[in-house]
């Protein structure tokens, strides 16, 4: 399972680099500096995981003592500043590699959290905001409400690649492997088609004013 | 005293649906989606608890494990989204759990700080915290400035909860029991008179205007 | 060293100082009531250095539990409510003694995360953590983009004072006390003739647009 290890590596530090593109154009369109393109790429990389390890104790967090990630969020920041209009075409294979950083985010976030020896509740918990943390907090600071509240099949996927781990992990019918790679591949799934087929949540205020009409 | 703490459990769940019931309605008008409105829910239900178990190193907090809580924020969500005609008759009612909540969770936030061998300014600080803190961080990500910063008694009222505790701790004249109840019926009742009287803080500003004129 | 270290406390709470009439004043304009005016003045004061306290398992946080730091920032709080007029005045001094806070703050927030033995990495990232925490939270209360991230040297003058620390303590060259004071100044004398002559950091946004004209 060495492979499968080297295999998850790689995917994380994708799905970091996705994610730090994500915040580092955020910042660029809002015309933050040099330091706020470099902190936001940062912080929707790392932000969701260093909220994560501080509620089960994991000090200090892991996002902010490995810096593969840090030097991972400033190349996604560099290239941002430098070859924006390349950055600008690769949209589509960002968010492949962003739903890959979902999924990942998800499943690692719970698996952490059930190791550290909480219950399933935590783990869906900070699962989900492991994956989707970072991203509010770029929202927030970016002074706009979190797109992940308002609209799309994001955190909800991330929600159900965190359910599976905790289920897979209480009936043990599977090896834990197994279970991540069953997580994994559904999370992805169901982002992947709500992108393509523009799925979203109900918006209950919406139905609302409809059925109202 | 069994049954003074089977009172405090309901009145603890109670405020809980209450915190809830405010961030989902507040999510509802902002037009958030299903998602969005679960997770205001529980967010101003626990977020203020959680940032005072960070804080005091009650890990993991409470209000990620425990999951009567959870389950009021989601029953609290799905009462918005299914019978917001009736949540919106609701609002007397809940503003007096919300006082309810405001009162019990600056007496308890202040009195776990305390049980965990901190001093009396963590303990006032973080009771206020608990209180007030799902509120803030739920105005904060619908993008407006946190009401309890701008008007209204209601901060205040949990400072002065937590205080007494902090004071009856360390005088030590009459129970714990006692000044618990002494704290939660003062806090509250000063909450209640502020929103009939329309009591508000004096704004500053407003009174160099005022007096300018 | 005895004489140094009662410096260091002396500069530590008039950095405290005015960060506190920083957070304040930004409270008055936007007419917050006296809570609010007084919340904002401690969490710009010591809300970058909690957030040290809780990523390198430092608790309870500093901030909460020593008294000095919260006096500091009521009696800013109370001098910018009774005597707005005098502090309006004292705009060039406070910022002075805001650079000499940015310094502190960041040299102190580095040295305390090596102390409790933590790596470079976490060293630097909290070093600026600590010193533009408050001023960030401020900014996200107040509904606006944190204004460090959109222009200024200021985060990164603490970078560079963060840095200094790390490499001082890694090469072993010359007294821990030697390191802290040259960090200190350097970061110091780059904010102040970052103000003097209106330095910023580069905003790639700005630049392509001009370079397209």
């Amino acid at each position: 399972m060495d492979k499968l290890h080297s295999l998850y590596y790689f995917l994380d530090l994708a799905g970091t680099f996705a994610f730090a593109l994500s915040g580092a154009t955020a910042a660029r369109k809002r015309n933050l500096d040099l330091f706020g393109i470099c902190a936001l790429a940062f912080t929707v990389a790392c932000g969701g995981g260093i909220i994560r390890d501080l509620c089960i104790g994991a000090i200090p967090p892991a996002g902010l003592t490995n810096w593969p990630y840090l030097v991972v969020a400033l190349i996604a920041a560099g290239l941002t500043v430098h070859f924006y209009s390349v950055v600008q075409l690769l949209t589509r294979p960002v968010l492949v590699f962003d739903a890959v950083g979902l999924s990942l985010f998800a499943v690692t976030g719970a698996e952490k959290a059930l190791h550290y020896g909480h219950n399933g509740e935590v783990a869906v918990l900070l699962g989900i905001t492991t994956a989707v943390g970072g991203g509010v907090i770029r929202d927030v600071l970016l002074n706009r409400v979190p797109v992940i509240l308002e609209k799309e099949i994001y955190a909800s996927a991330a929600l159900i690649g965190a359910l599976i781990v905790v289920l897979g992990n209480y009936f043990k019918w599977i090896s834990a492997d197994w279970v991540a790679i069953i997580a994994l591949t559904i999370c992805f799934t169901l982002r992947i088609l709500a992108l393509h087929y523009r799925w979203n949540l109900p918006t209950p205020a919406n139905d609302k004013r409809k059925s109202d009409k």
